[in-house]
């Protein structure tokens, strides 16, 4: 069992807590005393996250980020991180991007362990938020007859990524320093009936979100804001760690913030996407499944 | 910069969170919604931490132990676990272990992230409890006038790793299956000065109590009770994941369960550690530090 589908159904039968939400979502949820609690656990490994030479710098930042995007999805605060961190000769230069990422995203460190070790090296880091809004929301909540939005363009990402591995002039920075769209999750919190970042490529995301939700989610391809070349779209739609917000809401929802209308959610009859039309019920090629080779 | 204590030095220099406690205890407090909870995060290597061909379900038990013992020496109960986890191909028998470990000590999967990547594989355990007393006890308030107590022999890991790695008859459980002593934190909690739980080797977690709480500790060798050879006595003071409690108390408590006192808190003139008489300034040698190679 080398897959990660099959380990996390095996997870599923574990001794679960109420909040990890049958391990379907972004973050697990904990309500203590009179506050809500979203926790979150995110992993980076040399080599399959992470390009060769990269600069330790980014990849704390990356690693940081990509929990605070869980944060965003869930419309929490961060509250502060612990990491887990394998030493190695570079970091001083981590050090040094991990202090400009918490204080960038106002997340101080809790604590953490730290390891010899690798390569390749592998970084961890839990970070714990708190709820703005409750009920928080879930993957699971679309429901036939909302739209699909998405907070903006996907493929920045993909594009720096390239940027940075072929060693081309183009900015990687979308790459190196994805965003956390928090202030964003805040505000849509209340509005939303299901969200998640984007973090594995919308289809595939989108298709998860389906599947949680008991509904099928149809995507209009060529609604989705593209930061690619038109003839990337096809990639761009399946190129993860962007970041933004996927979103569902009632038809007639007034939104706090623009964002784009990419689809909408009906009855699940046979396949959880519908893909301009084409019903699709394998995930496999839809986006990057942990397991496969490195995709960024 | 490889080197554990240089780099905790430099995470100091972070943004820090007040319940970090200056990064110098075994886990952070966190005061929410009128409870306070106890995080924590400790990551197992493959090679570093773990013997070859080493029961993966035993790998899943001292993840999880580990950490459970972080919460016992904070007094803390479980609230749940998030896993960081590494694929490969003995996942199934990893989960048995894994299950196994959350039944026994009541610690259900909260949430988590799964990748592929290595060899070495790393595991990484965050770990959420609830002070069952506060203030939390924590490794720096020790004074002078104080007892040191341990919970129980040390040792006892030592020799089971040993007949592990040889391949003996020997009893190797207390290496493979480490008991996490909850309620033994809980009920000691409102009683102690300081506590922490001794997993680097007695000698050496002394020797930080004794500095967090700038105090000298000193300890009479031989008081402190052995699960090994007579012979094997300097060794088993030198060597961790016994995962006894050691504690300061005042001179007249009237402890809830049974201890050995094996030492007692002292002005710090010139070292933190007196070991049989004799200042010990340096903590090299006294125990396993990250960052050494393996001990265990």
């Amino acid at each position: 069992m080398s897959d990660e589908a099959a380990f996390i159904a095996a997870l599923r039968k574990l001794p679960l807590h109420d909040g990890a939400r049958g391990l379907d979502d972004d973050a697990a949820i904990l309500d203590i005393g009179g506050e809500t609690l979203v926790v979150t656990h995110d992993i980076l490994v040399g080599g399959v996250h992470t390009l060769p030479r990269q600069d330790p710098a980014d990849i704390a930042w990356k690693l940081v980020a990509s929990n605070m995007s869980d944060l965003a999805a869930k419309g929490a605060e961060p509250i502060g991180v612990l990491l887990g961190h394998m030493l190695g000769e570079d970091d001083a230069r981590f050090l040094e991007g991990l202090h400009e990422t918490l204080d960038h995203f106002g997340a101080p460190l809790l604590g953490g362990d730290t390891t010899s070790g690798g390569p390749p090296r592998t970084w961890g880091l839990t970070a714990i938020g708190r709820a703005t809004h409750t009920p928080v929301p879930s993957r699971s909540g679309a429901q036939a007859g909302d739209q699909l939005y998405i907070t903006g363009p996907v493929g920045a990402a993909m594009i720096g990524f390239e940027a940075l591995r072929d060693g081309t002039n183009g900015d990687s920075s979308a790459y190196r320093r994805p965003m956390a769209l928090l202030p964003q999750g805040w505000a849509l919190a209340p509005h939303v009936t299901a969200m998640m970042d984007v973090s594995d490529g919308v289809l595939l995301d989108a298709f998860r979100m389906a599947q949680a939700s008991k509904t099928a989610i149809s995507i209009d391809s060529t609604a989705v804001p593209l930061a690619a070349p038109e003839d990337r779209r096809d990639d761009a739609l399946r190129w993860g760690e962007d970041f933004e917000l996927l979103f569902t809401a009632p038809d007639d929802s007034d939104l706090p913030i623009e964002a784009h209308p990419i689809g909408s959610v009906c009855e699940q009859n046979s396949a959880p996407l519908i893909l301009d039309g084409l019903p699709i019920s394998d995930p496999a090629g839809l986006g990057y499944q942990h397991g496969d080779s490195a995709n960024g």
